[in-house]
């Protein structure tokens, strides 16, 4: 597979789509036909990356809900299993590291290695330094933390460090590092518009990684047309629970498949397409 | 076991240590004579743990040496074999986790229910809001990074803001939670020894687990000087590759424990331990 971000503009491109499916599988909320499953969560995920895959850009395991039940090799196998059968789709791991030194190092190892992502989100709190060793693998994804989707993010995020929010602070140095790194971009929540404009102004072309759409609440008409590049494309919005948990037992992957491709299409429906010289016309194109 | 508050305060004092030993095994570093050990990691920290226990007020495992070699088995045998052979000594999870809602009680699970660990390092980039479902296992420990010992910390953690650094807007607001919440601590790297002096002065009583001594180059009696409360206790000192390599092929378990020792020992030869009225003065005394 080419580096992370050509995979990911091939996708953009030639799937026309934004939609990061995220895979957080609940063992509470699997479909009772699986939960006796040697491993339900793989068998779960199986189904829904087989059914959902037309519709997605990238997908985006988050390595907690594998790790509280030692799932550590149902993880392995999900993301094995995209790449066998969706080659062209990249593979995010949201494990939102940040250590030092050799100790990130081992983490990074943990995530490209051992699990073979094809991109990290990264927690930039003990600065950019100790992210080094996530960096040096030039040709993988990393998303830096920027402004998260939770309630209380701005606690840390919004305090103002001559006159700029951490948060910007955060975006400055990574869209300082964009042009010798092009795999790196930020996590900025739908929860957050006013954040992901101004974030956006920041970042240049990066890509925006966006959670918060969906079951927390965020806004995905004011989260595109804020986190939206010059060229209608450099954002990635994540929704999880609203495509796996979609459907009921007898029915759980046609229904997020449906979902998925409900979310592609008002995705797109809100993508505005600039015409020439013009990037603030909402032309709406119609893709599917 | 007791809350973990409580496990560490009777190992202050009835072994009056403030020796934290860090299990950080690096599969190249291990002897010669373990690498062909079906569970190589596991059987040296297991000699380690039980050569250098009586010096210890805590063990520290380091979750990514574990992890970038899918070896989550051989940490879950270590914590095991703590809790089994020395039950008064609790056990840190440096993990370094933060996200946000269900997945934040997903890494909550991992640590305290999955590896059964006393206590955990956090991220608070994303906000103590974001932290709750960690807080709400009460009785374990939550060391939330304040000040981190890489040379770079300083980028966002320093960036002030009204007047006052990042870091000690975390201190404030672990402060501010630590009488409702004993089992709170905050992380400062003996790197940054004025750090260590003003946290303390915002954390009260607060225990400060103080990484950077040894390798990283922290001064152990500049650390101390700066993050003893007025009991003269307070801190955990973390020791992980002076003590872990301290040895041969042939001594390395004998070579941990003297360098246990002597870590020991030179902790408690600056510890002022205070006369009534002053906590200023220099005493001495040694404990053995």
């Amino acid at each position: 597979m080419s580096d992370f971000i050509t995979s990911l503009k091939t996708r953009w491109r030639d799937r026309r789509s934004l939609l990061c499916i995220g895979l957080d599988p609940d063992a509470e909320l699997l479909p009772t036909s699986l939960r006796k499953h040697r491993m339900p969560l793989f068998a779960f995920n199986r189904e829904i990356v087989d059914a959902t895959a037309r519709w997605a850009c990238a997908f985006k395991p988050q390595i907690a809900h594998y790790a509280a039940l030692g799932a550590e090799e149902q993880l392995a196998q999900t993301i094995a299993h995209i790449k066998k059968r969706h080659p062209g789709i990249p593979v995010i791991l949201d494990a939102k590291r940040g250590d030092i030194g050799a100790t990130a190092a081992m983490y990074a190892r943990e995530i490209f290695e051992r699990y073979g992502a094809d991109a990290a989100t990264l927690n930039p709190y003990l600065g950019f330094e100790a992210l080094a060793p996530f960096f040096e693998y030039a040709d993988k994804g990393a998303f830096v933390l920027c402004r998260t989707s939770n309630p209380g993010s701005g606690e840390f995020q919004a305090l103002q460090s001559g006159g700029v929010p951490l948060a910007h602070h955060v975006a400055m140095r990574a869209a300082e590092m964009h042009s010798a790194h092009p795999n790196i971009g930020l996590v900025v929540g739908a929860t957050w518009p006013g954040e992901i404009a101004a974030v956006r102004k920041l970042a240049g072309e990066m890509p925006l990684l966006i959670p918060g759409v969906g079951a927390q609440g965020g806004d995905l008409q004011r989260a595109l047309a804020a986190g939206l590049n010059a060229d209608g494309e450099g954002a990635l919005i994540n929704v999880s629970r609203a495509i796996l948990y979609a459907g009921g037992d007898g029915d759980f992957a046609e229904a997020a498949a449906r979902a998925a491709e409900n979310f592609y299409r008002e995705i797109n429906s809100h993508r505005r397409i600039p015409p020439a010289g013009s990037q603030n016309s909402a032309s709406g194109r119609s893709v599917g």
